[in-house]
């Protein structure tokens, strides 16, 4: 079997060109610019605009990623829809070319929905992949989504299928939550990523594998550098120091803010778009971001 | 310019066959049985189960209906997705088929979006499918979407495309907010459609236009006849008679109940079944459901 990803991963930003199309070149650049800083690829994110593209243009950005050279052994697409039959054709294509697992959204339209219909979902849909090598990674993010991932769903999956299921992002934002989930399943091998860097040391001390966090898209090389360094003398001043630069971020609508900094620091207005519903922030908001970033002494070399 | 759509519509309940997969032979029948009843067709609605279907599942049902001779004038198909793309291309199908309109729910993965977000994301649907024959239902369904349309909104879209922007379905199920919408834009020609017969009364009373409901799929014909006779002074009677029927429905989850009774009456037992993430009622459920109604004297006659 191979080795299972670990480690830091961002949601990575989609680019949009003017008329909203995807911008594959923009999108593969910044995919090298964040494995380069230690940082793997949780294309199709929350915080990629995913919800926002349609099945063919993640399937059109995820051959163009592959094709392109990016190691797929460092790309864990997210491919949770609405539908059974475009969860199932997205996640068919990213075990195909190789990828090292899926981040997987319940589907989140229906709300209420019973942990029988979410179990039925997921595995319905790894019946119809019908493909050893895939790897779930089950994504729980009900401040978005409203539909989430129970203790007792993971429970029931992970006995019917323990080698597929292979661990989860809480994005939850509630540690309680974390430390349930990494006490019961994290000795079983179910691989618990934090949902921001935030909580990336504590789930580090209890059994935990990383952190999928947005603003691993602008402050990479930071946040993987506390995975690596977490069992050191200096990892709470690194945590410190992840968080200011977190908060600063998150005083505006994330998204939107990031692809500013990253229009700012690459020189490159055409970043700064979002799809809507999605807004850009506005100039004055976008004063206020870049300099209180520059006052923290935030850079983003070599981006 | 053709006559606007009203009266009673039917979020048409989506049949499946074994392994899921929508079957259109029963799909194009229940249409025409609701037509014979008089109520048109809100196909790929929420209750349709139609945020459970890709997108090339919804258009391709649309295709055979009309291909199976359904009248489009008679279709206000759901083409309301999270993805502009989407949207865009199943709402210009619909257009090119000739259909009366299209129900529209506004993306609803991101939460907290602005009125802006959303207004970029109708008025970038309206310039892209670029036809004047284009009727858009804005789709106000916050129990379940999250995401609504605010007065602000209807009101900022009616001035920018007062001849697309013919109306809503109103499925907040708070009178009050009907009747916000029903005073402040039913004169300038906005058709508000409530999204349970149990407002149609009032909504009648009040300038309203019809009703696009769920329970339209099972009790077309009494449904149907308060929206012509809402003038006599029979109405208070059978809007009662309507209201009790649908709270025998409404204490089931209602779409997996819907098809209970669809297949009961039809004697059918493959209508019964629904995609994940939703469930079908237990068979304890189920007989006490049929018991009930058989009770209130309910029947589908003609199914």
């Amino acid at each position: 079997m191979t080795e299972r990803i670990k480690g830091v991963l961002s949601p990575v930003l989609t680019p949009f060109k003017s008329g909203y199309g995807p911008d594959a070149e923009r999108f593969i650049n910044h995919c090298r610019w964040l494995l380069a800083n230690d940082v793997s690829l949780a294309v199709f994110g929350t915080n990629s605009e995913a919800n926002s593209l349609s099945e063919s243009e993640r399937a059109d950005l995820l051959d163009r990623l592959v094709d392109a050279g990016i190691d797929p052994r460092r790309l864990m697409p997210g491919t949770g829809c609405c539908s059974l039959t475009e969860t199932v054709r997205l996640t068919s294509q990213a075990v195909k070319l190789g990828c090292a697992g899926v981040l997987m959204l319940p589907p989140f339209y229906y709300k209420g929905v019973t942990d029988e219909g979410l179990y039925r979902s997921f595995a319905e849909t790894i019946e119809r992949v019908g493909d050893k090598r895939l790897r779930i990674y089950l994504y729980h993010i009900p401040p978005v989504a409203q539909v989430g991932i129970s203790l007792g769903l993971i429970n029931r999956l992970l006995k019917a299928y323990p080698e597929t299921i292979a661990g989860m992002k809480d994005s939850s934002g509630d540690w309680n939550n974390t430390k349930a989930v990494l006490d019961q399943f994290s000795k079983a091998g179910f691989d618990v990523f934090v949902g921001s860097e935030t909580f990336l040391l504590a789930n580090m001390r209890n059994g935990g594998v990383g952190a999928i966090s947005a603003t691993a898209n602008v402050n990479p090389a930071k946040i993987a550098a506390l995975h690596r360094e977490w069992a050191s003398g200096d990892a709470d001043a690194m945590q410190g120091s992840l968080d200011s630069v977190r908060k600063i971020f998150a005083q505006l609508p994330m998204i939107a803010a990031m692809k500013r900094a990253v229009a700012h620091w690459k020189k490159d207005e055409d970043w700064s778009r979002v799809r809507p519903p999605l807004v850009e922030i506005a100039p004055r908001e976008s004063t206020t971001l870049i300099e209180a970033l520059q006052a923290a002494g935030f850079d983003m070399p070599g981006i």
